[in-house]
């Protein structure tokens, strides 16, 4: 139960990453540190509650994923750690981590308060050095999260824009671009696997361009047509083969509006 | 034997190589993982192919190499797995593995077909997380490769385009350019060496602009002065001083040609 | 003490990294390998010096840094380790350690000359992979420094501009950019807490903008509003809520002159 994964937005280029593992490796040096990413766009909540989302449960039992997008640092928003059904996520209280432990199941959250298990010397302007890195060492070697603060009973939620499915329509916005281009939208495979067997000949808008095909796989479509696809996260994604559909799509930003119909 | 090296298109900024990790920990919780990159460009198959074999042959014996650059996934493309005589490889059947293990020596060859060793549910658009990350985690546990699928005889290969030498004349081109803008020939040290002991007077043309010195080190060189050089790759490199010359030769993509004649 | 830290301009897209791993990896199978940096600026010895100042403290006693940023490799400049009172740094002889090194306390410099400790071929362009790579396994693994080579009495350091602190007024540099576009003065907080008491109304000018700020968390801050920060580095920074400094002030290269003045 040695595995802290780290995800946050603090680049590969400066000192932060490497300060944050040498405080772990100081406080527990059996330590095994996985980075999730520490490119995430700088102060992206959601982006990062998205990519924790799709990635914790992979993970071995009792991981602890120490998730830092951080623009409220020195605020009074809170330091929380998580105790999950399987796991323990340490961060923020921003939303960062509310949906990966939603899904795995909250079983207790603390405020984290007890300084006997932070740096000596706290800043206000890298609690994940400070407060995050060495609570989440100790709660890979094996301490109480109790011991790590008072328990909270609610936390803050990150949510994925405005979704709406009926009969013959879904409204949906796109929450994520990957490296690829691929575009995640904020309804699940399942949920359109449903619609999708009642309107077999959909057609979707968006950014005034269409798409009216679904694949298993990106090699099935031809050059220059977008599809949607099934994707190895459980939301439904549009792609195109070998190409970036963000550009395709021209999509600059994220929460733009997807409208799927029977044709 | 317990090192997992990874290497692939999946970039640094989602949670693609986040979640291939906790998958091959998930399955040996004492694997040693190395990222050798992420950031080969998207779908660069001959790129990865290069890269892994200038890296493979420092690491220690009994490595397995996870390679995953991987448009083909879903299609027909095998997913495979070979045994060379110092390591393992694992990675999807399209040239990126033929490099490094045909310079390994390939002892044996199979086609990753055994479910028991997959993720519970495979998808059809990330393989590497579904199939190449539990089969690697097996075979760094010490699973004898036999175990995870039927033989193969052969497998795709990479090439590094078109090279031609002669008494007088090498035909050549660029194969690689890396971070630093050195670019990288098709041709090696030890055929430019033996090219080069009966043509010190050589000049060659690469753009338009020519190259006639060869220094050993890069500080040897003036300013704004081109030059071949031994790098640290078996290959032949074309470099300046402490500046790109892949910006220098105005290289906007590999395979453009050189050719090195006496003067 | 297994612990190698690495901190190099190598990128995250070639072999390089993945090279020097495999040979550490290779003489210690146990080194616990963390990144600090890959991204530093191409050849950009101060800005790599100023990262391994700022994080070296928080590793575990004992850890080994490798640091290389190397545009002399090949030259006459020395390779050197260097044993101060809590770790060990290798690299080459051009500043990158000087200042990590001198804030710990130096207690011992050698000049990397025993080849018995070196990879079998040693290049002259990869000395990182060469000959970094292994002493810093050797010395990760207990190996005394002087076996590595004879004893040196000093090396090149490396300065971070002008700096001039009067009663009144303090004449300072920009010397780093963080990946939030934060940037950081060659004053430290201290320095700037002590003038600050004489001075609580000060006016600083930065390329022909003016500073009067100072806040404790970058929250406190309005939108638009540039402040000194005391950061989580000894010196102090310059910042803008949620905003790029950098781009604020249109700081193109670093060494900028900073002005700070009493009203």
């Amino acid at each position: 139960m040695n595995t802290i994964a780290l995800l946050t937005d603090f680049g590969s280029r400066d000192n932060f990453v490497g300060t944050v593992k040498g405080v772990i490796l100081n406080n527990n040096p059996r330590a095994i540190l996985i980075d999730i990413s520490h490119n995430i766009f700088s102060y992206d909540i959601k982006g990062a509650a998205f990519i924790l989302l799709s990635c914790f449960s992979y993970f071995p039992k009792r991981t602890v994923f120490l998730a830092a997008v951080d623009p409220g640092v020195g605020s009074k928003q809170k330091a929380i750690a998580i105790k999950t059904r399987n796991y323990y996520f340490v961060g923020p209280d921003n939303g960062i981590l509310s949906l990966a432990a939603g899904r795995d199941g909250v079983e207790k959250i603390v405020n984290l308060k007890n300084k006997k298990y932070f740096l000596k010397e706290v800043s206000s302007t890298f609690r994940a050095r400070d407060i995050f890195a060495p609570c989440a060492a100790y709660l890979s070697m094996g301490l109480s999260i109790d011991k790590l603060g008072g328990n909270l009973t609610k936390i803050e939620k990150t949510d994925f824009g405005f979704s709406k499915i009926t009969k013959n329509e879904i409204q949906a916005e796109i929450i994520y671009a990957d490296k690829f281009g691929n575009l995640f939208t904020n309804i699940t495979c399942r949920q359109f696997a449903s619609f999708y067997k009642q309107n077999k000949n959909f057609s979707a808008v968006l950014n005034k361009k269409i798409i009216d095909k679904i694949y298993s796989f990106y090699n099935e479509a031809k050059s220059n047509e977008p599809f949607f696809i099934e994707g190895s996260s459980q939301f439904l994604e549009i792609a195109l083969k070998n190409k970036s559909a963000k550009d395709f799509f021209s999509v600059k930003k994220m929460n733009q509006k997807l409208v799927i119909k029977n044709k």
